[in-house]
């Protein structure tokens, strides 16, 4: 642990600050200042190679000129300069950079190589550095920003890394608003030395971050990512946003960080399997973060729902529902309680529905502490509750008759929220809290200060609520680990080696296979019409019958699969068939399945990840439906099941209109077994398993095609 | 038009207004106090047992003390009085009326009972109301506005109707702070008198306003409103939010507005055929409604995107592309123009991502204007404008060094939108504004001020820039009617009223269905063997022998269904056994199709629903993957190819692994015929013919199930 660069990057006691000067409209210059005005304790140490002060600090012509080495050296400077001052910040000693400057790998070839001469210097001198093409880092306890926007909450919660600085910087006023506090913030930029798994290390770490955010537009380890991430996320909550699955998203990476954006479904396929909850929008990340950030950990499934209006009700409602959660009606006592606060015409039954009331104190006090007292329910929304911000309002129009001042006034309906801003903690029950009032409401401003995650949107109290139940079904799964201690099968070596094509044949994709211990049908080769009647006689009938070539891709097209084959007779016919299109290679006699269920298993590899094992309903829907889930190889036994729970077409794996339910036991250690076999052969890229049959519950290869 | 009530209730000279005292907690008193304020300048008539005056006006004892019929009464008074209210108001000549009390079928049986008390009132006087248990009506224009909560906006353009009385009340003052302005709002409450559909055509016709903003918890006369609605939808654009469709939801809907809620599926079908957009929040119904509300309508695909950073850049072109906008890369010509204004490392490609940069110009003026000019894109979405609110923020950084006051440091940087405000109107293109900044930004004040939509959100911008697409579709799909010309096909009553049984054996209901034109399978019903092998040779083997009874439901599962009979010795043992099983009921002899895709169709209702018909993927996969989609009748022909094309397995329509492609215009007439035969029968409550088999391209239905 202690061995992660983060830690001394993000607490250093001294920083150098090169690209500072009195020019307060440029970048580095804001940086500076706002770094001396966050608070930060240590020293700071400006490089400028003409002006005595930079800032108000003596400043020091060259990096050389430095008194010592300071912990941290900031560079934001033009692209061409910063291998050299990087190389002199490694002679004279210091070990951690932050590099801001843009111009690297994002711009095209010429920054490439300009990011890999970085990266050497670094390693040359046993450099870690953040960045480039980055806006720097958020310490908020320490306290330490060197963004060009000031942070405005100290010792908060929420640990963000993001490969966007937009999300670290301009963003900050807009989670200030939100009532949303950071623990930590990094600005990843291109990830050259320290990249988002050392983040993520970093936060999980952390002890005052209690929820991780990250915007990811690329992964460059995602092996490592995953390991690092499913350890964390069974502990401490991680959101993510992906943005990069899409033409256009890609496009856009491309030209911000020069990431190599990769397919969407593999991007979530990770997510899953690292126990992270993926977030639609940065919004999101931000208050599903938050609210697992700030609120205690929800212990299942039931929501209790309180408000002052229909719409929101059912709007929260439905937004549970549809994210597995339940809105259970109270049970008569609870119900009889909440109805002693409650107009006549109201709903007590959950969603409690106050209707138009001018007694706030049933919403703020009396009506939550039924719901949090009675063991009905894990968690609760409450929207409505509408303060001074709604007496702002009415204030013009009443003031003309009231004869009141407007404080006066206000107060007529401030409402107490002492006793709901720590009863959430008090009974380690989560509150969420929804109003389209904003800062000019008492109520809203007193939440948003105590923690309390209150967001403009109904929709959204419930979402948030919902991110919290997936943490609790994370938390609660079953952490069982990779076995990475099983050997490679005897002899597969041998035969893989032995292939020299690109494709290989049906038989020997099949025989590294059941080498695997993944069943297939049971075949054998036949070189003669004699040879294919025999095994035929002993698989016995029906048989099909296949050309067995590695230079055949589609075999069925070209008339040189026939299937069903009854007899000898029929046998005979459909080896000369074969023969007269393909004079030399093998034939295969293989067993027919009489199967009810057709599925299919992949393997193939997107940049920087490892196999990605695919498991999906097979056959001729395969491509009509495209109903697959990916994971990444190595898998656990339980990753290889949650790829079959989380198909639309789950249902065909059950007892299914009187079929036998699949084996998913079975299905799962084929998937793992597929997952070991790509990794003991990184030479093989691609994997096609269509399709699999099910037959009496129990699944069995039919078709094979491996290519390297 | 004209005689839609709405247009007289919306505009009325006169209120009188009945549940209004001096006590200003009383939500009368605060809606008359904020109708007084709202700048209506017609006469306001309090109603009141006791006072002289209310609220400074004249107060009468009685209703029929008022010197003349008002053009509108309001009611908020308890329950139980608003029967002879509404009477005595009828007595007196008034035809309108709100009433905002609650405590109707919300309520249960008893409610319910006065409801219908209130309804046969007005009936007998001619009366309309909005509501009861609705927070009334505002017009913006007139202005008028009985709500609790003060408008803030005059003359604004998006119209609302809302089953919840909270979406045009607590979230005026949450409007007003995204810029959004109404033109007329109407709370339809319970929807006795004047419901959803009366309210949508009045916006429909209102010329104030240029979108629509529906939220919907239950529609009474689906038929209606789909007429309504897809006549709207051609010209100006409607989104709506519906949230009934859950348990949960269903339960809250109840306990609300007494709405019968509807399975989501066919909600989301008959807005699809209505040319309605779904949101799935109520703000996304506000931030989309105003998009399409405020700007030029889109009139293609092609989406300039202008940034300041990589992250909102992707997430904005990441959520264009998910909903079918492409982010086209510029053309040569254009990206050199555009590269005059940008930084050398920063992509001129689309998104253009300016990086960080202080000239704010390039954003507000230059690149918007090489954007907006060339002939590339159909709109334009930036974010990104950092003005008086960043420098706000870091005023206190730094002031200490800057010997600046306030004002004259905001000013360094303020930006001059001038030239942004009004280039979407002048080159009928939309401009969409995405900033993390709020109301202290002065751009974003300006931006809001001037009606062009700027969220808090990257991808709420894109998501709003996909509405306005969606609206481009909607206005250029085929508006063809559904042929209601169409007669009964002849002898089909006779059929239809000749079974007395619920359910319809085969035979018959293939018989009607070929009557309407809908091929099926070849068949006969024999009731003896000699007739079946006489049919079965006739048809040509090999057929299909099945029991063909109204009172066996599940034949396959009973063993009484045959498949494959090669000849007259299989067809014998088979009839046999059937004859075992069942001795009295007739066999149907079936022609055996060869297809190679399974799809099905049906028919249902749901509560207030003409006959829903449905398309989808049949046979086995039926329920395991419910890809199917719903349309209501009757349907057009292009409603009918609509299904088609929205199934998540349309490949499998088109020549999807050499198969024939499926001849959409058949399936087309096949659906619309069942639509026809829906409303021909209305005793028939289901419909299920599945599976319809593909042969060579062409459908015909080989099993089919009617109950009545």
């Amino acid at each position: 642990m202690s061995s992660n660069p983060l830690h001394a990057i993000m607490n250093p006691s001294s920083i150098a600050f090169v690209g500072a000067s009195n020019n307060f409209t440029k970048m580095g210059s804001l940086q500076c200042l706002n770094l001396m005005h966050s608070g930060f304790s240590g020293d700071i140490l400006p490089v400028h190679p003409k002006e005595e002060t930079v800032l108000g600090k003596k400043a020091y012509r060259f990096i050389s000129d430095l008194p010592y080495a300071p912990d941290l050296a900031v560079l934001v400077v033009p692209t061409g300069l910063v291998p050299d001052m990087l190389e002199d910040f490694g002679k004279l000693g210091t070990k951690y950079a932050v590099i801001i400057s843009g111009g690297f790998k994002e711009t095209g070839e010429a920054g490439k190589a300009l990011e890999n001469r970085i990266s050497d210097i670094a390693r040359r001198y046993g450099m870690r550095f953040v960045g480039p093409n980055c806006v720097g880092i958020i310490n908020t306890q320490l306290p330490l920003n060197m963004t060009i926007v000031p942070v405005l909450d100290y010792n908060g919660k929420l640990g963000i890394a993001s490969q966007s600085g937009t999300y670290v910087t301009q963003t900050l006023p807009y989670l200030h608003k939100q009532g949303i506090t950071i623990s930590k913030a990094i600005s990843i930029g291109n990830g050259t030395s320290i990249d988002i798994v050392d983040c993520l290390r970093y936060l999980g770490d952390d002890e005052q971050t209690t929820a991780i955010a990250l915007y990811i537009e690329g992964i460059k380890r995602a092996g490592d990512f995953l390991e690092v991430a499913r350890e964390i996320s069974a502990r401490k909550p991680i959101v993510a946003q992906y943005v990069g699955g899409t033409e256009a998203g890609a496009r856009a990476v491309s030209s911000h960080t020069g990431s190599m954006a990769g397919p969407d479904y593999v991007y979530d396929g990770l997510f899953k399997q690292a126990g992270i909850i993926r977030a639609d929008t940065i919004g999101d990340v931000y208050k599903m973060g938050w609210a697992l950030a700030s609120q205690p950990p929800l212990e299942g499934s039931r929501i209790g729902i309180l408000t002052n209006s229909g719409g929101p009700s059912t709007g929260i409602a439905s937004t549970c529902n549809k994210h597995g959660l339940d809105v259970p009606e109270f049970s008569d006592e609870v119900q009889k309680k909440v109805r002693q606060f409650i107009p006549g015409h109201a709903s007590a039954r959950n969603p409690v529905d106050l209707t138009f009331h001018m007694d706030m104190s049933a919403m703020t006090d009396k009506i939550p502490r039924v719901l949090f007292d009675a063991d009905e329910i894990d968690g609760v929304i409450i929207h409505g509750i509408m303060d001074t911000g709604w007496m702002e309002m009415l204030f013009p129009v009443m003031e003309p008759i009231m004869d009141i001042s407007r404080e006066d006034f206000l107060e007529l309906r401030k409402a107490d929220i002492d006793g709901l801003v720590d009863i959430s903690s008090k009974h380690g029950k989560p509150l969420i809290v929804s109003s389209f009032l904003g800062e000019e409401d008492h109520a809203v401003r007193a939440f948003k200060k105590n923690g309390i995650p209150t967001f403009d949107s109904p929709e959204m109290a419930g979402r948030a609520m919902a991110a919290l139940y997936e943490h609790f079904l994370i938390r609660n799964r079953t952490h069982d680990k990779p076995d990475n201690n099983v050997k490679m099968p005897e002899n597969v070596k041998a035969i893989v080696d032995g292939v020299d094509t690109e494709a290989f044949d049906e038989y020997t994709a099949k025989k590294i296979l059941r080498a695997y211990g993944i069943p297939t049908t049971d075949e054998a080769i036949a070189s003669t019409l004699d040879e294919a009647v025999g095994y035929a006689r002993s698989i016995g009938y029906p048989v099909a019958l296949k050309v067995c070539s590695p230079y055949i891709m589609h075999k069925t097209e070209q008339g040189m699969v026939h299937l069903g084959i009854k007899d000898d007779e029929s046998l005979e016919k459909a080896f000369n068939s074969i023969r007269n299109k393909d004079g030399d290679s093998a034939i295969l006699v293989s067993e027919m399945l009489k199967g009810d269920r057709e599925f299919m298993a992949g393997m193939s590899y997107a940049p920087g990840f490892p196999p990605c094992i695919m498991f999906g309903l097979g056959g001729i829907f395969t491509e009509a439906l495209k109903d697959n889930a990916i994971r990444l190889a190595p898998l656990s036994h339980s990753d290889a099941i949650s790829m079959m729970e989380t198909l639309s077409s789950r249902a065909l794996l059950g007892p299914y209109r009187g079929m036998k339910p699949v084996d998913m036991d079975a299905v799962a250690s084929m998937l793992v077994a597929l997952g070991r076999l790509a990794l003991d052969f990184p030479q093989i890229k691609e994997i096609d398993l269509n399709p699999i049959i099910i037959t009496d519950g129990m699944p069995k290869v039919a078709d094979a095609l491996f290519v390297k």
